[in-house]
């Protein structure tokens, strides 16, 4: 290489670089991150309500498998990234009623996470046959995990 | 039937209706399904995010997968019900954003939420191929259905 184009290469290379800076989206503020999760539990909450109503009143299959899938859909999402550092304290739709033992503790929370995650796909694959009885023992199997996760790692109201 | 039971008969008729009445949960308020709704279309938000910043920037085949498959099942999720006669005004985290055309154009919006949940559901079969090419075109395109949906549907902030 030319002794003299070395400048305009080096020249570029910081340009290319502050361009490819420019492309990456910003990461999304702490608030947002917990505005973010908060919703993910309403969704949670709406899909909860509709099965319970579903196992315990009328049954319909496919709002059922609809709830199921959305739910299994959440549960594989990839959650934690919600939980990221600075996230600890703050509000999105309100403050965080999170714990800080749930920054500190992984070991405990991925387990729990799997735990939810597993009986949520389950829960999924047992929505698909319709079989009204098997799904309201597997619901009742996933409402055990969240609650087990709320009893560690959500303050009380 | 003998007479004297007719009037036991219908008594426990009345009790058991009342009883079945009982078990089923009540119907969510409206601001109940105004607040899911709104979580919905932040949860669709972050997943809309995370997929842009992977076909944008470095890209990780697995968390697109992960946001493309949470999108496409709240996309299936049966998301009309959380725009239940009742809920054309109100306040859920904040005061809805909804036109009233879109409790009036029944065939309009089953046209674009058809549109919507067809892209979607292809978003997530072009993301398991790891394709970062195909997966930010199929992406435009559903970036498009979601933008006819609020151009026609939401109000301007």
């Amino acid at each position: 290489m030319k002794k003299s184009i070395k400048p305009l290469v080096a020249a570029l290379a910081v340009v290319v670089s502050a361009s490819a800076l420019a492309q990456q989206a910003p990461a999304p503020k702490p608030e947002t991150l917990i505005k973010w999760r908060q919703s993910v539990y309403q969704v949670l909450a709406w899909n909860s309500g509709r099965i319970k109503a579903n196992v315990e009143g009328t049954y319909n299959k496919d709002e059922v498998i609809r709830a199921a899938n959305s739910t299994a859909a959440l549960a594989n999402s990839g959650l934690g990234a919600l939980f990221a550092p600075g996230t600890e304290q703050g509000k999105g739709w309100h403050d965080t009623t999170v714990k800080p033992e749930l920054f500190t503790d992984g070991k405990h929370v991925g387990e729990l996470a799997g735990n939810f995650a597993k009986e949520a796909n389950e829960l999924a694959k047992v929505a698909a046959t319709g079989d009204q009885a098997a799904v309201k023992a597997q619901f009742g199997k996933l409402s055990g995990t969240c609650k087990a996760c709320h009893d560690d790692f959500k303050k009380k109201d």
